[in-house]
């Protein structure tokens, strides 16, 4: 018997979606999603599916397309498929091969939806992987809105099997004889979601063998102090910022009076982009100097007597970038990297692929871009200024390479760093130096 | 060198205590505890030291107490030690070893803390122990206020050392030469929190080998996120609350006008000791049928047409129990245990430790008491009352057992079941019944 009842219960609950919608099916044909599809069968619902083939796993993935492809056809609803290739598409974008084919899939899924005119795609996703996420949420560091986990209903992507756990869809699929494919990948532990699901959740199942309820429980109760926060924050913002024109302007007593002040006052910013670590600097200078500016990607915040004034930031050209925080950790231009790392030991050795900076010298944004018309330094161990043009030239840096050479730019228009070549001399490390920023360049 | 800075800016920052308070040291004798010790006494705080022998591991407990008598001897400062008898305080209670050392560790710190007026009693939890709480807490289920785990500060307990991780802690003993005894329990997985940290974390910290920070900076935020919530509920119970006498009155329609409902709801009635699923009973049964009333231990709640009305329960007496809900477990009644069981099922097996009921006839709050003068019964197979006395009699039931007879009364007042001896007629499963109720008695 397949758990129907349990099944639209939990559609109904959640508003999922209504008897009449058309919904796209991601089905990569583990035992999870063939049996989503079975029960969208049995309940007679508007369906098809969709399947990629991520190009990851060799035969096995053309194992696995074939045999989603059969179950379409068995079913006589329409199929969709694709291929990507994922690992150049992470290459390319300086991400994961998970992420990768994450954001290739969930792309893909919306293109088909659109252009098909789907109410909605539906993922098999289940309690444990809720269980996975929350927990790998906390590890890597979050707040309240990485608690949810995984929501029933997000924009347009839906999860009818939230409400089963792993062990309830393996015992249904094995009582229904369904037949599936197995995802080689899950038995390893070489992703961190995999190691959390092998070797973490089982010994909290120790604990309370009944942990998928308890945490959904968890998660509805999470979901639901979420939604509190976002009430508040939303009071908050109507109540704190003026506009004018563009930009808005928060009154510094009224921030002093929120509380709790720094969590309040990071969600009101946090759509300008600024990071945690971003605002908790503004709140630390909100008494001392006026006129003090912190950046995001895309705004600027400054301190200017009264009140906090959020401004747009011109659109930086996309040959320019910024460490706009002294805790970034690199910025990739092109697939030239430059890492930053900071130590407050002065041992280091010398190298043209790092520079060694007077940490206090720094003023964020620091800009990274290809060199301009006019530039010029003051190379390490001189005591004059001298073109750029001149210098690579003297250099004999070959025509190819001089294109590609990047500026390290300090927040007051000073190059700090030829990158790979030559430091400036006013940036250098010396007997009154406190603190050192390396900067190292590296291909990506 | 001690991180002495740290530890006062640690303090400094969560305002844990002043320089001139006496703080009572809770002192194990384990690495943690030492090295408060020595923070503590390198910074000149006024301070004595506490010690407790659970008289749980033998002469190892000993040991441990004549190392931290002559640690307190040492630096001359005041010393409190007891013994417990945990195992019978824990038997007595019925709670398991580890509640039973913690309540009375807490009480007894507590009474010397008042009768010798220290300001604070300092406990040495560090960041791992945060995050065991943590992660202890949602693998047994919580809302938001179990993520803060520990906090540096509540009522009369402060934790110092809660800005060092575990490994720290063990560098700083090591890298002072600090002597310390080992506490063999922390080596076992027995305990829930032993396994969570010595299976769960390690795997964590493979993720994230910043752990303890990451999760420092969670807890923060958590901790806000919860202080947020807080201020809600005050105000929505300053809106919504309109007491007359006693009793709390609460409108009907602005209980379903709150977002969200369910959290909230739970919130505003949480004081008067319900719990969640009964609040969500309440909730289900809004505008339904007028006059339904729901239990707390010491609360009821009714709804009255287009109000919910909270009211005191008299007292009831000390060998008196409810099962208040449908969902509780059992009820211990001195050493008799009383379990609840649910069943769709029909089949079951004659035993007279055990009462199958109609659970559709079940009126809650559901009594467990012992007999009294007047006490009748229809005995399961006959058509007729019979006086309970006459009944245990017949049954040759002897004198100290009879004394010990409890029975399980329904919300209107009939007797259900002559715990271990004999159900009443009106009660037993028949042909129509859909759900039953099964009650066992066994001993605690």
């Amino acid at each position: 018997m397949l758990p129907l009842q349990q099944f639209n219960a939990f559609i109904e609950t959640n508003t999922l979606f209504s008897a009449d919608d058309k919904i796209l099916l991601a089905v990569s044909g583990g035992k999870d999603s063939v049996l989503m599809v079975q029960l969208f069968k049995q309940c007679n619902y508007n369906f098809s599916i969709a399947h990629c083939n991520f190009n990851l796993r060799g035969d096995e993935a053309q194992r696995d397309e074939s045999f989603v492809r059969l179950l379409a056809h068995t079913l006589d609803v329409p199929f969709y498929v694709t291929h990507f290739d994922t690992k150049s598409y992470a290459t390319a974008n300086h991400i994961s091969t998970q992420m990768a084919a994450r954001t290739l899939r969930y792309n893909w899924f919306e293109e088909i939806r659109e252009k098909n005119c789907y109410q909605f795609i539906a993922v098999a996703q289940h309690q444990n992987d809720a269980i996975e996420t929350l927990l790998l949420n906390l590890t890597r560091g979050t707040g309240i809105s990485g608690l949810h986990g995984i929501l029933p209903k997000r924009d347009f992507i839906i999860r009818p099997l939230l409400f089963l756990s792993r062990q309830e869809i393996e015992d249904f699929v094995a009582d229904n004889n369904l037949d599936f494919v197995e995802d080689s990948s899950n038995q390893t532990t070489k992703y961190a979601r995999n190691s959390i699901r092998l070797n973490v959740i089982p010994h909290l199942q120790a604990i309370n063998t009944n942990l998928e309820r308890t945490f959904a429980q968890n998660i509805n109760r999470f979901a639901e102090t979420e939604e509190v926060l976002r009430h508040v924050v939303a009071e908050t913002r109507q109540k704190l910022e003026k506009w004018e024109d563009d930009d808005i302007f928060y009154d510094i007593t009224a921030i002093e009076n929120l509380t709790p002040q720094r969590l309040l006052f990071y969600e009101l910013i946090k759509p300008y982009n600024f990071t945690e670590s971003v605002a908790d600097e503004v709140l630390a200078s909100l008494n001392k100097q006026s006129g003090t500016s912190f950046y995001s990607e895309t705004h600027r915040a400054t301190i200017d007597r009264t009140v906090v004034i959020i401004s747009k930031l011109p659109k930086s050209s996309s040959t320019e970038h910024h460490f706009l925080h002294v805790n970034e950790d690199f910025k990739v231009v092109d697939n030239q990297k430059i890492s930053l790392f900071k130590t407050e030991s002065l041992l280091f050795e010398a190298n043209k692929f790092k520079a060694f900076v007077d940490a206090d010298k720094l003023i964020f944004p620091l800009i990274i871009r290809y060199k301009q018309e006019g530039d010029r330094f003051m190379p390490l161990g001189m005591r004059n200024f001298k073109k750029l043009s001149d210098f690579l030239i003297n250099q004999k840096i070959p025509l190819p390479q001089k294109e590609r050479v990047i500026l390290l730019i300090n927040g007051n228009g000073e190059v700090i760093w030829v990158a790979g070549l030559r430091q400036d001399n006013r940036y250098k490390v010396n007997a009154t130096t406190k603190k050192v920023a390396i900067f190292e360049l590296s291909n990506q």
